[in-house]
């Protein structure tokens, strides 16, 4: 079993079918796939339901009319609220602390992670059911979320930990000196035709145009194109300059 | 100035004017105020900056017709984009590396952060005036997130980073978008009359200077000095062809 399939994503009161839709497709977006629906406005299941894009959580999902059965069998029940000037009775914990405890859990046993209605949020009484509760850190002059966007935040941090174990930096390979070199060669010829580098001035530009050339940090394969189109620009130069003549 | 007046968010053909709210108001939830709407459904717009919730983000966003005018000033352009099975011609980073490297240019420097319309996302020309882009870390059964989500999801990840923790890397100033452009078009325009360039493939030549020239990675200063050297470039090719004639 994956750890993603323990936990159930519990939608309380909801009324806008939009968000129902955005919350699933949240949900499988970092591989969630439980959902459970508390008392939500009829109307606005039946619409979401008929929504595309993420209609194996929306078929499954489950309707119960209150919040006890719907969190029946997890061992850890999660609310979600925003700051506002609300007082809590239940400890508070920021979204990535919050989604660490959540997955350690999970890897193990069961959990419920609550949202509350789009207007009202969770009530004292839905809290009641919760051990803790998670603070997403909003700024305090817009602290209240979207709900579809609290899912999706929600979702996107407990999948993080391992997401951001598997980035890799990035390691690209770099061109040689050499074909630095020739690049130097070909744009001091190019430039020297074209009458940009003064010949009084030339040897302090020519350590100009190779410490420039550096520090565009090519790749082998930028360096080739960079190389063909300037051996292009000076044949042109070349032939220009043979026809015109002294 | 905090850093968060440094980012432009910017909104590339989206159509449906309740992920233009969504996105405005997650922007707030986290401190965001800048916004651009690029080529934007008239009609979407409208009835975006009617609706409530993040009046001051709309009230105060641009709209531009094409994306070059949109991110002028900008020293990093960022682009989003899903997984799916496209090719990338730019860096990719996922979401918390991406998020730390804005924060950290964000600190100093103006950047975008790019954003494409919800039946297409970002296309490849729209993507070659990004630097690098993000990935943010979908399942791979179902890797499109929301047009507002994935706002929500960076905006959130870069006021997670602690400028001090994370910021890393180069530390150095970077050309802005339109010096960068003024670049592509010289040297198209060298390249041009060089012969370089096939007329039938000029278009994807065009993408793939303007890709090239975001990954020279250039400083204000080396911009202005490769500008300089094309301009003669140019000016040398276009008295040369004037000589020699037709």
């Amino acid at each position: 079993m994956r750890w993603q399939d323990n936990l159930t994503v519990v939608l309380v009161e909801t009324r806008n079918p939009l968000n129902i839709g955005a919350a699933a497709r949240a949900m499988l977006n970092f591989g969630f796939t439980r959902m459970v629906l508390v008392a939500p406005y009829e109307v606005a299941f039946q619409e979401a339901r008929s929504a595309v894009g993420a209609a194996s959580v929306l078929a499954s999902a489950r309707v119960f009319p209150g919040l006890a059965e719907a969190v029946a069998g997890c061992t850890l029940v999660v609310g979600t609220a925003s700051a506002g000037k609300r007082v809590f009775h239940q400890p508070r914990h920021l979204l990535p602390e919050a989604a660490s405890r959540l997955r350690a859990h999970l890897e193990r046993e069961r959990a419920a992670l609550l949202f509350g209605s789009e207007k009202f949020g969770l009530s004292n009484e839905h809290l009641s059911y919760c051990q803790w509760t998670v603070r997403i850190p909003t700024n305090s002059r817009c602290p209240s979320m979207n709900l579809g966007q609290a899912v999706a935040l929600c979702c996107y941090e407990m999948a993080r930990t391992t997401a951001s174990g598997q980035a890799k930096g990035s390691l690209h390979r770099r061109a040689a000196a050499d074909q630095l070199e020739r690049i130097v060669a070909r744009l001091s010829g190019v430039l020297d035709a074209s009458g940009y580098i003064n010949l009084r001035t030339r040897r302090s530009h020519l350590l100009k145009i190779r410490r420039l050339v550096r520090r565009l940090d090519l790749s082998p394969d930028d360096a080739q194109v960079l190389e063909g189109m300037l051996r292009q620009i000076d044949w042109k130069l070349a032939r220009d300059n043979r026809k015109s003549g002294p």
